[in-house]
């Protein structure tokens, strides 16, 4: 039982009917180019090309979406090396011992999928995951680290990367998208993307501090609202002129509401002074993303917005580990009412668009189609995070389709800082869309000649429309 | 790539076990009439048998289906002819262009199914909509629609429509039902549907002048909370001996709660001297409700609700071109709680009947189904509006049935506007709950015959049982 | 049509290439013991072994899922016999010939799966209800009901029951569980569940009278919050001893929220006093509920909890025939925020775990896999109530797993006081499971092996591990 063998259909319609149409679409899709809008990758790997390190430095501790179920079946994080600055060598072999002998509690997620894609397919290792082949597999992993092929850069390539946006904070100078800019060996395309939120949560504990420095990074007086908006105008033109095409939101809500200057003004101080309640903080974030929306009409940066979530729901595992370690949890979202005043305002602006993420799968049918159906500038986000898995993404086709058609939806997002898994999700998703379109296929709802046009589109025109690449 | 041929199977199961099963289902019922409780085609179209104008007019402006995902695929609504009274000849021919080019936004929506159906069936046109076909398929359209079989009296005996339902203002004299119902060369059965939405919106800009005119026709004083009772049991009787079975109600919320007297007229008089706040208006409005709810469980006229709408989301739009334009956007629902005051009183009356039609899927396991699975008066009304479409039908079935069986849902309701669209409407249900029922069949959770007397209920008995038909 | 055959492959996957899958993993699990770790069968009836009654008060009226869907298809309650002590032989018949003339009514519901399957699997009858065959099956039923075969032991050992838990009133003796304890013949297991909800609701009618008789049963004066903590753990325990593993709790929402211990006594001594306001009692309540989990981290009981339900939706109804008659009404359920207190105090605590049930089914993708997915103290309970059938089952499969896998989910749940369906329930779920399975292996995303072993899990191993067996 320990040989890993994947079978090419994998992900496909089990019908015999169907099978063979979602592989002729597989088939068309597969190997084109990988669009990536949307992601967490370093561009200093790329710029420094430093080698990765050990395999659980690379494949474990950083991504969240491994180290969460191994909690949760009752591994510590700390075996993992999350929040370890000075992990050995041997720990890191035991916490790899660990993932493998803890292999089932994956099946049906597609952890599985992209982990077991990569052993076969980047580290050419056939040996499934267990106790016993724990070792063998990592030191399989270790040697190929080693080799030339499996630097940053080399691995880009043999991805097949033709777009990758990184997500940086609006003060960050953006040196390393300027060191490979600057690169005449490096024809890759990598572009930052501006991510805002903390400068827009006014009650947050480090908001005052934030903004001291983004008054400092754009040079200008951040003691007002209005250098507040100059300030961003500022950072937004350095991302754009760095090659950002898209800003980045995330908030409890998706609320968008403006207000007059001079309220706008009074909170902003309030804010300053640390007086502001928690109440006007979100009122003068609602209107802060008006404020970007705005911009956005303006100056064409693409808006994705992903509300929702409760942070750090663990407090104790926060204080011991931090943020981004697998304790966000998704709340329920409304947007219909919450985005109508910046819709209002710039839905039909022709620079403004806006896509919009969810992980509550109930707005999809109700609210994010009907409005991607009307508007132009409305993009309904992919599923995403916790719902970027095969059945998840055959329900958000059924919801968002028969409403929006296919072109109103954003192109795959991988949304990773797992940079190896990058090839396995965008795979997954080729795979689960020509599984949906053989079954319109099947019931004669689309010609195959129809369902291969959009099979195309949706891997390399709906990002690129969405995205304005 | 241009022709156009429709399989005679399309919308059934891939499945090759289910096919052969989903297609005996299907062809017992395709030819049953069709029953149409509740829609919008206007009584005057059959009572004059006015011939149909050209095809952009009949086909593309009035149908928010077709022109809000064009508009969204970046097409003013104004080229499509929406709020252009002056629209030529020219206009109408681009405008049908303009359809054709962007036929593939249509992939994956029911409009494809529908427009396809219609130009194959209804026009005899074989010939796939796009930019080089356009003029041929309008010509070919045009020239039917001048022909007698075109009329709208042979085409309603064409379509095999056994019952119509209109949608009307209650203080609409319902002269063309007159007329029709005089007709002795009529055959059809064509009743009008009381809403009287506007008129419980206390505090609409419109609201005083509708309960004016409310006063004037049925020659009751609307001064008073008593007189606009009086008034509306006066308009439903008269709607009712007009052959009126239902009364249709759409607003912000399903909320249905009685006031004592002396507060609703307290309310009232508040609304006529337009100082009413909208809180109030909320408060009046849902006593309103429950008021229309008593006078149902009094008279018999059947009510149907769907509720939650954002009405002309986009004021932009509106303003040019008014509603009904496609920019109405569901928002979440609450049933449970909202009508309990309602079924506490009337919920076992032998009169009192409701259907409960929503676009918020979330609802339909958690809320309509067991409310419809314990109270005799309550109907779960089939996917309407955004979700009259294949996938969104199974999920509804697949959602009411467990709980609440197929005895209590509603029956097909093609709410529709586009009166040629009608008899695909009715044939995409039935292949889609063929498609189910021989799902349950192949997994030997029906008997084929039970399928079968199933389908039948569905397409006739269900209606005539949830519209007293 | 009156044969009645059931087929053996009934609830399987009708696809040719899923169903000898499905079958295999079915046939692997199909004769595992039985585990049903929450129910409301009464432990006197094991503990007495007396003989059941007629076929109707076996079978019908005391099942609201029975009953409810004949109510609301025109059949009045008290024809059934809910709420009628001086039910007669005629009546009995009467009622059964009512639910048999109905029959159809339960197409597409689980409960023609379970019914049906007792009729042949149980009493051997393979004529299929309608109003000319209920004669014959409930002479049939009633006669097996006179043998000794159909004793309650006798049939808990036929099912092949390993496990059942009733469900008890912190104040009750626990007699009967104490009886069967002491019973050498007795070599089942029967544990009771501690249901402690109208001791946590300060504004029920009857909550001062019961708080009383905890005082009293406990020993414990109840005068003071202190007090009731004390009486609570003192129960708590007295059901541990008799064999408890577990709590259940259902309110109209699923907050849990702790108090400074000054306010808890101020609130409750309101309470006694007859003088808290709802709100004020809401309050106490959610801290009532975190006293519950913090001794649930103490003694080890795992905590259920089932929140949002509108019971005695229609008053009069309660009025007439009281609760538990198919009334009650699901709504929608909020969990991110509204455990986060009680999983920041507990979430992590080795002896603190908590099965969060819903019929709520957005929360399944959206919150209560992503909680499961990380707190090593939940497990997300599978589809319950309304929702305990099929597609709800498959729907839940899919929502949770790619989220949290298989192993954070609870095993299956029959909650039923329908004795004699508890085997067809749990078949149910196996037949449901082994199509998820099979499906999975169809697409190559688990190897059979894998499958199997799932499997198995599922049946087994979940629950034992979920409830601590």
């Amino acid at each position: 039982m320990s040989r890993l063998d994947l079978h090419p259909d994998r992900m496909l319609p089990a019908d015999a009917t169907l099978r063979p149409i979602a592989r002729e679409i597989y088939q068309a899709v597969r190997d084109l180019p990988i669009i990536s809008p949307h992601g967490h990758v370093p561009a200093q790997w790329l710029a420094d090309d430093v080698p990765f390190g050990d395999p659980t430095s690379l494949l474990i501790t950083p991504d969240h979406y491994v180290t969460r179920l191994l909690h949760s079946n009752g591994v510590a994080l700390s075996e993992l090396g999350v929040g370890q600055p000075d992990f050995t060598a041997d720990q890191s072999r035991a916490a790899f011992r660990l993932l493998c002998s803890h292999w089932k509690a994956y099946r049906g997620t597609p952890v599985k999928f992209w982990f077991e894609s990569q052993l076969t397919e980047i580290f050419g290792v056939n040996t499934a995951p267990t106790a016993e082949t724990a070792d063998e597999i990592y030191d399989a992993i270790a040697a190929k680290l080693r080799t030339p092929e499996f630097r940053p850069r080399a691995l880009f390539d043999s991805f097949g990367i033709e777009f990758l946006a990184t997500t940086d904070d609006p003060c960050d100078d953006l040196a390393s998208h300027a060191k490979l800019a600057a690169d005449p060996s490096w024809t890759g395309e990598v572009a930052p993307t501006f991510r805002p939120d903390k400068y827009l949560e006014a009650a947050g504990a480090c908001w005052n501090e934030a903004i001291d420095r983004l008054g400092e990074v754009s040079g200008v007086d951040t003691g007002s609202y209005a250098g507040w908006v100059a300030a961003m105008e500022n950072r937004r033109a350095y991302f754009q002129a760095h090659g950002a095409v898209s800003t980045d939101h995330s908030h409890r809500d998706a609320r968008v509401e403006p207000l007059d200057d001079a309220e706008a003004e009074r909170l902003y101080r309030l804010a300053r002074a640390r007086t502001i309640t928690p109440a006007e903080a979100d009122t003068l974030r609602r209107n802060f993303m008006f404020a970007q929306a705005r911009m956005a009409a303006e100056d064409g940066l693409v808006m994705t917005m992903h509300p929702a979530v409760h942070r750090n729901h663990h407090p104790g595992s926060f204080g011991h580990y931090g943020a981004d370690i697998g304790a966000d949890i998704p709340m329920q979202v409304e947007f219909t009412n919450a985005v109508a005043p910046m819709l209002a305002a710039f839905g039909t602006s022709p620079y403004f668009q806006v896509v919009f993420f969810t992980i509550d799968e109930t707005v999809y049918s109700r609210e994010l189609a009907p409005l991607a159906g009307f508007y132009p500038s409305v993009y309904v986000g992919v599923p995403w995070w916790f719902i970027d898995a095969p059945e998840a993404m055959a329900r958000f086709r059924s919801a968002v389709t028969e409403t929006a058609g296919f072109g109103r939806t954003s192109g795959f997002i991988d949304d990773t800082r797992a940079f190896l898994s990058i090839p396995s999700r965008h795979d997954l998703s080729r795979r689960v869309d020509a599984g949906y379109l053989a079954k319109l296929v099947g019931e004669h709802r689309l010609t195959l000649d129809e369902a291969l046009d959009t099979a195309n589109e949706l891997v390399v025109g709906n990002p690129r429309k969405a995205f304005k690449l």
